[in-house]
């Protein structure tokens, strides 16, 4: 693909990572006369926000996961690869990937972000993450199996470890998460498993001080007290140290748990190739307002995986947050318009939305500008907020259903322990004799 | 378990498997004075006529799954463990298990059928089975996966072999698969792809002279024009002798492919522990009419697994049909009352409702006593045959819904290639420090 450049006289725009910020972008790019090329690990762009729900049975994967193709069928000069990205050449002006180099014109790094261990090796081996749509499956299996362990155990002091659930992390993710245990811990123990009625325990660890940092103390307080009423034991300024053989270690104590969430961080996904000093903090790549990476021209980088440098009101680069992306991706495809036409780029201005957590029925906690509040209405108000961007009529409705479904019946229904021994798709080895193929259609 | 025989009288009934025999066991069994014990080696019951679905996108693995606990929530003196079966001690009157042993009263074998690969080591290797919603979910993303290499492969014979789909296998298995496959090349490749459009192939390979030798000639005729008219390339006479690097040798030729679907034979689950001679044709455990096991007193078999001796109207067994274990799952309840009431245990009769086998939109056969007859009656006896006996209002919406939504999208909608890595459950190592641990709601 390398020599197609400017295919028709249209640039190609390469845009690496077709999470929220990718998809928008590449979506808003048609029709103003670039040719898109996305590339991305899966075959599958995934909803972050609902992870958690897959995780706690509540939600199958593919509500949350829409396919790309079908995704770009409706657009011409769109191309999507599935490939895993393994570099960049600027000087080359080329993406290497796993499938090949793709030259492009344009290139638009928008990979996101992934969990970060900080480099604890005990942790990365024992802890389960929640940041993919694959790790929730995961995280699925683990929790309904220490239950079943649990049921069958009769070593005392086992079956405590395969009870006690510690989750790491004391923002959203870990708030969602540990509400979504809460419930099913009250609704779905009891009636799944009612020798184990009463007995599961729920850590919620977090290094802080207060739950939800980058919301108001309010909101903090609202969250723990609603978790704390649903049975959450909520560990403020625990900092993890280490994890092994089923032992947490942190500042606090330690606690013993076969199922270790670990909800503690992110980090941008790495890149080989860009100029020193395009790096900043958490491994995010520094732009400028436009959303340029420094150091290079044609290179743009937005999402979790990119820190704006230079907005006054967000020193510290603006939160990683999909509406953060979305915003970047929908600024972007309309200045590489004003670029192409030879007119200036604008700079980023964030408009902050509102921030809210769910934690659990009827209970969560929102801000939109100076509006605080909790309970009923932010729960109502989060769930409109998560299904509209929802791609697809039917998954929409799929949702919208299991919600309703769970709401009703209390319990999340998918509590399934699927585990699908992975069989790659290798490589057949070359020279092998072929001959006495079928002809195609020869018996019809 | 094993001291507890007879809880409050009440005579225990251990049933090894949980597949459409088992369960329906278990549920005839509830109200009729028994402790019932239902082992499985997963938490969920599997609908094993939907499987192929799963494993062509058209339906979730949890639309045909149902999770057990779920279902024995209902069922006071019904328990579920979920663990691996090591064999049976019939005299010690004891099932063997990974979570130990479990005595019983009445045994019933319910383990039904698995892939047989025929000891073919490279075929064991290679080809996909598809037998369990675990292996539907490995094949799926295992179809895509070739699409997606095809499609950014360079090399023509490497690309080809990406675009080769063999089935082996002629029964309605492999009929109703290679009808799927067939749809997904016209309906959605050319959507998807439109590069391989018109480039994907579909070989149907069958060891005997026609496809469901099971059912009557003229439906295996009209199978086999059906599946012509749609594209698939049906080799009558091959018998697949190895599968090696990619290239699958049979009878009348090889054939290069990426993907090799094997659905050519099953064999009974085996168990340790039976008397020398119970085992019969396919490893299927021999039983009386009363499916009781050859030699044993209080073990039964039903379903796949068995094999009823003494039916002079079916001298080879009958066949391995969900019908048939129904049938044999009903009757044993009811004999297993009759015995405990001291009365004389009845023999199973078959009562055939019929068989069919669906082909593809609008196409299928079915024969209902001397009735036979194809097309859109057939199909629509299918999905209404095979609406029915799923489990659950919600599984049942599902379906419904996910049929409803691919008929007019023309489209199997859930095209996602999802490999959660597998992170077991490990044992957490013994004699580690505990001490430390949080008081529970200590906090609060």
């Amino acid at each position: 693909m390398k020599a197609n450049i400017r295919t028709n006289g249209m640039p190609r725009v390469v845009i690496a990572g077709a999470g929220l910020g990718g998809l928008r972008l590449a979506m808003e790019l048609r029709g103003r006369g670039f040719q898109v090329v996305a590339v991305d690990r899966n075959n599958y762009s995934q909803f972050s926000p609902l992870i958690y729900q897959v995780a706690s049975a509540g939600l199958e994967p593919s509500s949350i996961s829409f396919p790309l193709r079908r995704l770009f069928q409706g657009c011409r000069d769109c191309l999507f690869r599935m490939a895993e990205v393994r570099g960049v050449d600027p000087g080359a002006k080329v993406l290497l990937t796993s499938v090949g180099p793709i030259g492009y014109d344009y290139l638009v790094l928008a990979m996101g972000g992934e969990t970060n261990f900080f480099g604890q090796a005990g942790i990365e081996r024992e802890a389960l993450p929640m940041k993919t749509v694959e790790d929730a499956m995961v995280l699925r299996n683990r929790i309904l199996l220490a239950l079943e362990r649990a049921q069958t155990e009769e070593d005392p002091q086992k079956r405590e470890r395969y009870l006690n659930f510690v989750i790491v992390g004391g923002g959203p993710s870990g708030v969602e998460i540990a509400g979504a245990l809460a419930e099913m811990k009250k609704d779905v123990v009891p009636r799944d498993y009612p020798d184990l009625a009463g007995r599961m325990h729920i850590h919620l660890l977090n290094s802080g001080p207060r739950l939800l940092k980058s919301m108001d103390p309010a909101s903090s307080a609202r969250a723990e007290k609603d978790l704390l009423k649903m049975g959450v034991h909520v560990h403020n300024g625990w900092r993890v140290t280490d994890c092994r053989n089923g032992v947490v270690s942190a500042g606090g104590g330690t606690l013993e748990s076969a199922t270790v969430i670990w909800v503690s961080g992110i980090r941008a996904v790495p890149v080989e190739g860009l100029p020193p000093g395009a790096l900043g903090r958490g491994g995010r790549i520094l732009t400028d307002r436009c959303c340029r990476v420094r150091g290079l021209e044609d290179v743009f980088a937005i999402g979790d995986q990119s820190l704006v440098l230079g907005d006054p009101e967000w020193k510290d680069g603006h939160p990683q947050l999909a509406q953060a992306a979305l915003q970047q991706a929908s600024l972007l495809a309309r200045n590489l318009e004003r670029k192409e036409k030879g007119g200036a780029m604008q700079p980023f201005v964030y408009r902050n939305l509102g921030t809210m957590a769910t934690i659990g029925r009827k209970r969560a906690v929102a801000e939109i500008g100076r509006m605080k509040f909790g309970g009923l209405p932010a729960w109502t108000l989060w769930l409109v907020v998560h299904l509209r961007p929802i791609l697809g009529v039917k998954n929409k409705f799929f949702v919208l259903l299991n919600w309703i479904w769970n709401y009703f019946t209390y319990a999340q229904s998918l509590r399934l322990i699927l585990r699908p021994r992975p069989r790659p798709l290798e490589e057949p080895q070359e020279g092998k004799p072929r001959g006495g193929e079928a002809a195609p259609g020869g018996q019809a």
